[in-house]
């Protein structure tokens, strides 16, 4: 079976951590997570032997964890060693982040809410995909003004990652950990319809120890850890998930 | 009349452009427009003889036509020669702008879509007041999270804010201009109802003449024209929203 996908291959696209390929189905492609690690818009890249088989192990358990709870998603199968089958998406030019405690941009951008502090209440921000831009947060309208989504469209990828992140708020509590903040992103299938996609693993989570605080995401890489260091978080994640 | 003010009267706030006090009557302010003009965030300033005059006259007019159409708001009555009569606001932190054409920090933001073009749909923008951090662009759950206002209360100013571009759009296409964007403030009444206040004027908003692009704005101030070619605009505009 997996042959099959061998054969058919072609490269569609390439980021710094992901590759992705076509099948033998039009509607559906495979996702290859890449060793690579990078941070501060990619000023920092390393090599994480083993790193692409447990993003893209994690990203199966979290997306058929949204599955069985009703949201639904690109996933289909997990492909061994580091690869995804799912539904083929055009993905918009956007990172919806949801946050429950006061961390990374935010907390640069608000001084006057304290580094780690929990919010009132959960909160989603819309940034634009464009390494040239900046990544610059929008404004809702600022999403219908760009073409991007309708706001019918808008309230229902709010609506689609508040209900992710409680999911995986219950998911990452029952294993100890505090679910800081994460992003998702969104996609069209053919058909024009919108279906959460890309992935889910450290590289786009903040997770906390509950008792001991200790990081169990990619800030232990952001943070300048030993490459070791970082290997051992992302196993440990990886077991946590796994349990 | 006016004597019992003055006699009453205590300074509660001085900005760059206005200077608020109290009345007699505890609900009411008087706020009063001084004759400066400033930009760049307060680096480029000076001294327009006449402009507080023409400023208050405009708000008082703008106001009294938002009420005419069922926008209530804190005006009360125009005092001469340069003071507006209202009710008093706790006013939010807030900025909420309004967009029909790309101009300004949209154009710089989004340099894809040229400066000038309208846009497919009006957009709604707040910014959080503060100079320190250099008034940046909020989510609408960052109002939410910053405790400025609840859910309910952004859907009202959203609502308001694009009737009054409704009724300032048709106004001032009558008298040959294009409204490319404006700024109003909200603020809470002792109720804690919110209301529209501040004010309304070629200092919060763009206007360009639909024949020849004249601009009829601060934007001759911002781009560096003389101070009688400033004075002249403001007093152009002053003569259209009279006649």
């Amino acid at each position: 079976m997996f042959i099959i996908f061998i054969v058919s291959m072609q490269k569609i696209y390439e980021g710094k951590t992901k590759i992705v390929y076509t099948t033998s189905e039009p509607d559906k492609v495979l996702i290859k997570f890449k060793d690579s690690i990078t941070a501060l818009d990619g000023k920092k890249c390393d090599t994480l032997p083993g790193k692409g088989k447990i993003n893209a192990s994690i990203s199966a358990k979290l997306f058929e964890l949204l599955k069985r709870h009703g949201v639904d998603n690109h996933y289909i199968k997990f492909v061994e060693p580091d690869a995804l089958l799912v539904k083929r998406l055009d993905m918009l030019k956007l990172e919806v982040v949801c946050r429950n405690y006061a961390a990374g941009h935010f907390a640069s951008r608000f001084p006057m809410i304290k580094e780690g502090a929990k919010l009132k209440r959960s909160v989603i921000e819309f940034y634009y995909k464009s390494d040239e831009l900046g990544d610059p947060l929008l404004a809702d309208d600022h999403v219908v003004a760009l073409e991007i989504a309708n706001e019918e469209e808008i309230q229902y990828m709010k609506r689609t990652t508040r209900k992710v992140n409680e999911i995986l708020q219950n998911f990452f509590e029952e294993r100890g950990l505090r679910l800081v903040d994460f992003k998702v992103e969104y996609g069209r299938l053919k058909d024009g319809n919108l279906l959460l996609g890309d992935e889910l693993n450290a590289d786009c989570m903040r997770l906390r120890g509950i008792k001991d605080d200790k990081i169990y995401d990619k800030d232990v890489y952001r943070k300048g850890g030993s490459l070791s260091d970082v290997l051992n978080t992302y196993k440990a994640l990886y077991d946590l998930v796994s349990s």
